[in-house]
This record gives C-alpha cells, sequence and structure tokens, in this order.
C-alpha cells in the first residue's frame, strides 16, 4: 500500500528520495542548463510550507463524515490537510507549481479509504444522496490535471475515494497464465506479489512506483516495455467497477464477439463512470533475461527508418527508445562526469563525432526480454539491421543507466523548479508516415511558444512505444519560470502545445490522459457525436454526475 | 463487388458450387453418416421454388421509394422478390430450414445499394422522417440471426441497406502499413487488391469469400490465421460510421490515452448503432511462405497441454487447430475413399492405431507464415515440443486438405438439409484452466440435447483461435431432422446448448456475435449494468431506433 505519510505533498515522489546529485556535479549541470536556456539558473524562493496551505474548509457536515464511516469504517474518513492536500492535485507541472505556492484553492472535503467493493459501493450512496462529487485516486500522479476536484452545479462537495486499502492478489491461475487483483494495489506490491510466483505483469509506467493497477486501467496507461507487453489494454481480461448504478463487470475470457467490449469502455473512464475495483490481468512468466543494447545513429530520420524496419521484421524487441538529436545530446551533458578528469564515454563521442558521427547524432535504446537465446537473436539481429544503417553499436552502458533512472527522472523536475526552470512534457503518436514530419512540426511549434513564452527554452524529443503502424513521440520542454505568472505562463505554452499535436494529426495523449488539461481539444479527438456516445455511456452507470466531474467530457 | 444473382437464395455460397462429391463417394458417406445418426439418410423433399415463397409484400409507399431513389440514386432502390429474399434472413440453420420451405414471413421490403457515405446518410434521413428500420447487410451471412429484419413498435417497415457497391481501395500506406477501404469490400476482392501491391490483411474468417469488411467490423469477426493476425479488432485502426445523428469517426493514430476506445464500441455494434462505410486496417506484407502441418495425438488434453506450451513459449504461430477425438474421427471418415482399393492414409491410420495412437486419438494441425527461415524454425518447435508429448508428426497432407476446404465445408450443410441431416455449430472462449472442463460439459450437454430432441446424433469439437490466456471452442452438431417441426426442434436444442456453455463460463460467443439468436443470454453475458450502458450510447446515436432493431440488445 502507498505511505502517503513517506510521500513529499508538494513534489513527486518520497521524501528523501532525488536524483542523487554531488554537490559538485549539481553546480556544473545548473551551469551548463543555465547557457542552454539564456540565463543563470539560482537557487528560487522555498516552496511554502504547509502551515501556510490556503486550502478551504472541509464543507462537510458531521452527519455525512458520520454516513462516510458508517459506510466504509471509523478509521477510514479522514480530513487532515495533509490527506486533503494530498489528494487535491496530480503531479502535473502547473500541479507542482501551485503545491510550492501552497496556494490550492480546490481540494477534496474528505478522503475515504474504503476497504473492499462493498464499502465503496456505500460511499457512492452516500455521494449519490448527498450530491458529492467522488473522485477515485490510485497513486494520483496523474500529468493532466485527472484528480483535482471539480464540483458540477449544485454539488456540495468532493470525497477523494482513495482505492489503495484495495490491494491484495486475489487468485493466480497458473494454467492461464491470470492474476486477479484488487484494483487499489501499487506497482511494487504488485510486482513483488507475482515475482514471489515466478511471474510479471510487465507494465512498468514511468510513475510505476508511485501508481495502481487501477490507476493503469482508467487511465489507459502504457508501460516502457508495451513493445513486449502491450498497453494495459492488452493485459485486462476483465474488471469489476462500482458505478453509482450498480456493479459493471466483465467476463473473464480469452476473446469474444458479444457486442462491443466493455473493458474497452472502463479502459480511459478516468473515475467518469466509477471506481475500478478488481481486475484479472494476462501475466508471464518472468523473463529469463532481460538486456538493453545502444546503437548511435547519424540522425533521427535513420533511427526512425530503422524502428520501422525493426517492426516490419517483427523482431520481438521488449522496448525501443529513439532519442531525437537535442535529447541525445542533453543526455550527453548529463551523463559527463566533472569530478573525472578522464571520462571514456566523453572520449568515446569525441570519437564518434571524429569518425562522422557528429552533430545531428542520435542514440537509439533497444532492448530484448525472454529466453536466453531468443533474447540474444533479437538483439543481434536488430544489431544487423542498425549496422546497414551505419550504426555504431555503443553497448549496453546507457541502456543500464536508462534502466537505473527510469522510475527516478521525475525527480528532476522538482530539483530544476528549486532553481527556478520549469520542466513539462507532451506525448502524442503518429503512424509511421506522419513521424517525422510531426516531430519536426510539433518540436518547431513548441520552440516558438518558449520563445514567446519564456524567452527560449530546450525542446527534446523521442521516440518510444512503437507499433508496426506507428508510434509515440514524446516531448520534453524546460524553460525559464516567469516567476510572477508561472501557471498562467504554462497555460500559454500548453495551448500552443496542444493546438500543434492536433494540427499535426496526432492523437492528444498516448498514455497521459485527458483530465481536464486535454478537454477543451476532445471535439478534435472524438468527433461530436462520438462525445456524446460517451457522455451518453457516463450518464448511464452515473446518472447524477457525481463521478470525477470535470474530467475527461467536456 | 458480392453478385447477389449468382448467390443461391436459399442456400450457402454460389450456385453451382459444392463439395464436389462423386456420386459413388456420396452414397458412401451418407451410409456412414446415417449409421453415426442411427437413421439412413436418404434424399429429402427438394427445396420449395422461389415462385412458392411466401414472402408479405412490400409496405412502402411509392413516396417513399421515391426518397430513397433521390437519396441514393435509381438504379439503387430495389424490391424484387428475389433481392428482398436476399436480404431477408442470414445463413443459420433455422435461416436455411425456412428458406428451403420458402416460408420467410419477414423480409425488408426495399433493398438499397448506397453508392456513397453521402447517399447512406440521406437513405438514414428518409428512414427516420418515415420511421423504418434500416438493417445495414454485407455479406449477409449471419449465423446468429444478424440482418433478419424485426420492427421496433411504431415502425412502418424495413430496408436492407447493402453496403456492398461501397467497394474502393482508397488509400494504401505503404510506409505505416495501413490501408483505407470503403467496409463494403468483399474479402476477395480485398485481398486482391493488396496482393496486387504486395500486402494482405490476413482476416480469413469462414466466411471469407461472401463477407465483407464492414460486416467484420460489425460483428467483431476472427480469422482462421488470427493467432497471427489478430481478431478484426487487432486489425482496425479507424473507422467511420453514419449513424441517425451524424458521422461518428476515429483517429488514424496507432494508440492512444484519450478516454474510452470508440472503435471499441463499433466493433461488434451489429448494425445497432450506424452504418460502418470506411475503415483504416493494418496489412502486412505478403508472407514468403505459409505451411501447415499436422501432428496426431494420443487424446485431447495432450492436444491442449500442447498448444497451451506453445502459447506460452511464444511460438509465432499463424495457426492452430486441435480436432477432439469425434472430430477426428470424422474427419478420417470424410476423407476416405471408397473409389480407391488402396488408400495410404487409411493404411497409415491402421499403423498408427497398432503403435498406440488408437481410440480417442486427436489431429492437430499448426501452420506459420513469414520468412522461410522463421516458418521452418517455429514449425519445427511446435514439432519437438509434441514430439515429447508421444505426437505422432503426420506431414502437410491433412493441413493442405484443410486449406483446400476451409471456406468450402458450409456447402456440406446444403447437401446433408437434402439428405434430411441438419448441421449447426456454435462456438465459445475459455481461460486455458477451464478449457478442458468446459469442453467435457459442453459436449455433454450437446448430446443429451440431441438425445432428448434428435434421439441421438454426432457432436464433435475442435479448439482454434488459441491465445496466451485461452483458446475459442468450437462444436459442430448434426442429427437428423424431424422434418415437421424442424425450427422448433433447432429452438430446443439451441437453448440447452446455449444454457450449457453458460453454465460452464464461456463467452456466447468468440465469433459469430449475438444477432437475435443469442438475446435472450445477453444479461449473462454483460450483466445489467453494462448493458445498459450500450444502449445509452446506441440510443445516443439513433435515438428513434431505427437502426437493426431487435439485435444485439435485449
Amino acid at each position: 500500500m502507498i505511505r502517503r505519510d513517506a510521500l513529499r505533498w508538494n513534489g513527486w515522489g518520497w521524501l528523501g528520495e532525488s536524483m542523487g546529485f554531488s554537490q559538485r556535479r549539481e553546480a556544473w549541470l545548473l551551469e551548463a542548463l543555465g547557457r542552454e536556456l539564456g540565463r543563470p539558473l539560482v537557487r528560487a524562493a522555498e516552496p511554502a510550507s504547509l502551515e501556510t496551505l490556503r486550502l478551504p474548509p472541509s464543507k462537510l457536515a458531521p452527519e455525512i463524515l458520520a454516513a462516510l464511516r458508517r459506510a466504509c469504517g471509523e478509521d477510514s474518513v479522514r480530513t487532515s490537510t495533509l490527506e486533503r492536500v494530498s489528494h487535491a492535485l496530480g503531479r502535473s507541472l502547473p500541479d507542482l507549481l501551485r503545491l510550492r505556492e501552497a496556494d490550492v484553492s480546490v481540494g477534496p472535503d474528505a478522503v475515504v479509504y474504503p476497504p473492499d467493493e462493498g464499502a465503496v459501493a456505500a460511499v457512492l450512496r452516500v455521494a449519490s444522496r448527498e450530491s458529492l462529487a467522488v473522485v477515485p485516486v490510485g497513486g494520483g500522479t496523474s500529468v493532466v490535471g485527472g484528480i483535482e476536484p471539480r464540483l458540477a452545479p449544485g454539488q456540495a462537495g468532493a470525497i477523494a475515494l482513495d482505492t489503495t486499502r484495495m490491494d491484495a492478489l486475489l487468485r493466480l491461475d497458473e494454467e492461464s497464465g491470470l492474476a486477479t487483483f484488487q484494483a487499489g494495489i501499487d506497482g511494487p506490491d504488485l510486482e513483488r506479489s507475482l515475482a514471489a510466483r515466478g511471474y510479471t505483469l510487465g507494465h512498468f509506467p514511468q510513475s510505476f512506483e508511485l501508481s495502481t493497477l487501477g490507476g493503469w486501467i482508467a487511465t489507459r496507461s502504457s508501460g516502457q516495455l508495451s513493445d513486449r507487453y502491450g498497453g494495459i489494454e492488452e493485459l485486462l481480461v476483465s474488471v469489476r467497477v462500482v458505478t453509482p448504478e450498480g456493479v459493471l463487470r466483465t467476463l473473464e475470457v480469452p476473446r469474444s464477439a458479444t457486442g462491443p467490449d466493455l473493458n474497452a469502455l472502463v479502459l480511459g473512464s478516468e473515475g467518469t463512470l466509477g471506481v475500478v475495483v478488481e481486475a484479472t490481468v494476462r501475466v508471464r512468466p518472468r523473463a529469463e533475461v532481460s538486456a538493453v543494447r545502444g546503437l548511435l545513429l547519424h540522425g533521427f530520420e535513420d533511427g526512425l527508418a530503422l524502428v520501422r524496419e525493426a517492426r516490419r521484421a517483427e523482431l520481438p524487441l521488449s522496448m525501443v527508445r529513439l532519442s531525437d538529436a537535442d535529447q541525445t545530446a542533453l543526455f550527453e551533458l548529463m551523463r559527463r562526469d566533472p569530478a573525472r578528469r578522464f571520462d571514456p564515454s566523453r572520449l568515446a563521442l569525441a570519437l564518434a563525432a571524429r569518425c562522422g558521427w557528429g552533430r545531428g547524432r542520435c542514440v537509439l535504446l533497444y532492448g530484448a526480454e525472454g529466453a536466453r537465446r531468443e533474447v540474444r537473436r533479437t538483439l543481434g539481429r536488430l544489431r544487423s539491421l542498425g549496422l546497414r544503417r551505419r550504426a555504431l553499436p555503443i553497448g549496453s552502458a546507457p541502456g543500464r543507466a536508462w534502466l537505473r533512472d527510469r522510475f527516478r527522472t521525475p525527480y528532476l523536475r522538482d530539483w530544476l523548479l528549486d532553481h527556478g526552470a520549469a520542466v513539462d512534457t507532451l506525448e502524442t503518436a503518429l503512424p509511421w508516415a506522419r513521424v517525422a514530419e510531426g516531430h519536426d512540426r510539433i518540436r518547431r511549434a513548441l520552440r516558438a511558444a518558449l520563445e514567446r513564452h519564456a524567452e527560449g527554452g530546450a525542446v527534446m524529443g523521442h521516440l518510444s512505444h512503437s507499433y508496426p503502424d506507428g508510434a509515440s513521440l514524446y516531448f520534453t520542454l524546460v524553460y525559464a519560470l516567469d516567476a510572477t505568472a508561472a501557471v498562467s505562463q504554462w497555460q500559454e505554452i500548453k495551448r500552443e502545445a496542444t493546438d500543434a499535436v492536433v494540427a499535426a494529426g496526432g492523437t492528444l495523449s498516448h498514455h497521459h490522459g485527458i483530465g481536464s488539461d486535454h478537454l477543451g481539444w476532445m471535439t478534435d479527438e472524438k468527433g461530436a457525436v462520438g462525445l456524446e456516445a460517451l457522455r451518453a455511456a457516463c450518464r448511464s452507470l452515473d446518472p447524477q454526475g457525481i463521478m470525477n466531474p470535470g474530467k475527461l467530457l467536456p
């Protein structure tokens, strides 16, 4: 179970956890980044303390709190400031900005921790009766404004329904390779319970350590090894969802032709139709071997062609991650160790540059998992395809670094915010024929937006999550904060960034979701007719509109 | 485009096409089957002629027909008896029984063939205004009562909307491996147009030659090579659907996390929310090699374990088809050639029996497609797994026979009906842990049903469409018709069969669909809450309920 009191209330992750830079390294990095952003990065004002938090008092009358206690147990209803603020916002850049200012104008009036499906249903009955909004919260790591309570007209308050007490492995059917969990289980607990029996789900979103199975389902999450294991939609077999109108459940069968697949209605529903309480997922025997290797390519388009070719050749890769030239350059910068007089990786890069892998070079990380022989074979085949495109094998060190840091990089954001620099990310997916152009268009639009609203900044991109027909593009923006208007500065940039994604024909999100941040573009995404169908389905399960209002559906 | 006038109006497939048995072989088979059913099979009464058909006259007033002609073109509205009866029923056993009796009490009042999306929308407008039911028809091969018009209260008549004039390949994006088709294109035309450019969709349901892309989408179809290519849900990338409320469309991107996937709402919608007019699907380069091999196993459970093991080892098989002992025995019988004095396959079987593959033996066909080296490797690995389970390799002849006849076996039904014997099929899917038990339970229930309602008969099963977590089970029933009450006899058997599937925890259908035949069990399948959500989504797109009423949703 996720221990909220061990987490930062106003930043990413665990108290005491960080990127772990030495002081010397930190100073060196700040200087280098400052050069990138055209402005020195210096220690910003300390984040505000919890004591100064301006969170409005809970609006729930004692009778309502008593009813909630009857619904889910005496110790399961909490109204402390720490509990409320911990469930008030996700972990997007604007969320962090507001938390650091202790400027949280809206939060849940109570947090409930139901222990089981029956208690969830009882909470929803109280909420229906009392016209309260209910926000299901798993890990609470949304980066799209997915859990901030927004009241619909007439609603008297909001409850955050924290699912993390429901965290048991209920059944492991080894013959079918199916595991049934309570949906509040978090990533590490889930993988531990499977590993004890020799299995894995293989689902590793960046939020893995702080997010839950139910959250993955509700947001249509995708993990870093989705090339092998599939997105959560390919892992989910059946589900139970408590809605205000009763339990929605699907059958535990491998495939059906019995009308529209209701799992698909639940996947991505973002809490707007109910609370995911139980799920059966496909698990696999733990891989004998897992390996990541690197190639250095002459340019991004070379890399795109290589990844596309590998997909077409049906190489069973577990992951592919192609950084564009700017991201490659930043990673090289960040891996450099100022303390070492002789840095072999720096030497290698200098040599590579002399041999033709110079400006514009891109790193491709690729991995495979499974039986030792198969893994060796797959990695060898990708390497051969790469060599034909004049790629330079760079061994396993960059892959090991990525594996080591893959859940830790979000801590970078807080560290940069401490020094007046903002980091935001956005992502989309496109068919292969439009990936190169999309990368170019979106990157140019992001640069222009940063120019306009932050006097410049850095834009980096990478490709990950590849498919036979296309891939996801992920962008990272770094820019200097406008300390006096940080949130509105972000809003302007976000608006232009999202417009650019839509103009490039990309989807609004490959795996972050809609929340409230992408609401304004949902008609572009789904069309008016499609939105109406979704709205109707939601209304039928939640006629009063108590489930996570103001999210997903504009 | 499917040429309706070249098709049997009261049976399966093309005029003049059949299993092609010689007279001698036919007599021999009838005698053998008669022994199985415990009753001699003799030539039954001839099917009734089209002239004796009791189809009620069209209820559409001339003004309505004129409006339909304005909507979709002068020659695109047809009311001849042949057109109407060709669109009145699908091709299930009870459909054939009624057609052979020329006893069709309900059919469309007109058949329209809109040439494009605009014409489809115009037809729906006329239908909305005049309160007419609209049944989208692709190939019309439903075996679950999917296209028989059923009027909702207050509806003035029914139109069959035949999509087969919309049959163009609109775009082939070779870089992404995506093809965009008008959805009325039939299987052979679709594969031909792709083959001309070196590609394949790889979707081969048994109805392939007589069904359409739009029909596959609307019924959540699955092809015989789904182990490699996936069901239609894995092939579909984006879609356009004309609904009474406007066009529902999805984006052409490889993956999204932007709320529930609307493709999934269209897949399996069975015409109840609109007409699928266009679809973009994933295509692949045509395989260099395609091969099917056979193994003889000591028993069905041996075969199940082998297939499960192959899936767990992630062998990239294109198909797996494991017949149970009764199906294996029938196939052996049917492949025997009475004209040959020396039949090597019979000799081989006799030898196999002497060597221990006797009573209870089961045939497993398995195939692979792709690059020559990969195919050889995959087939070799499966063979090795089989040998460890004491399987006997039986070469490629049985696989070749299956490939040759895989679209032709439905003609057997008509031939058997000509001789007083009925054939029905049903299918489900189960997780591996319940496949063996499900096979046993369902088979016993089917035997008991045949005992009760047909004084016995034959029940055969096979496994096909395997998944990491389970597989589909397919059953074939052969029994002697009760000539005086053939439809009600079928209804009794069908009811007990479907009860057995539900009792075994199986899905109502792995790939046949719901139509009207499975309506009564939809609450078992989807639950009351799930059904309500589906109904709400349909109603939002079709508020008057004109789209294929009486199907899918009870």
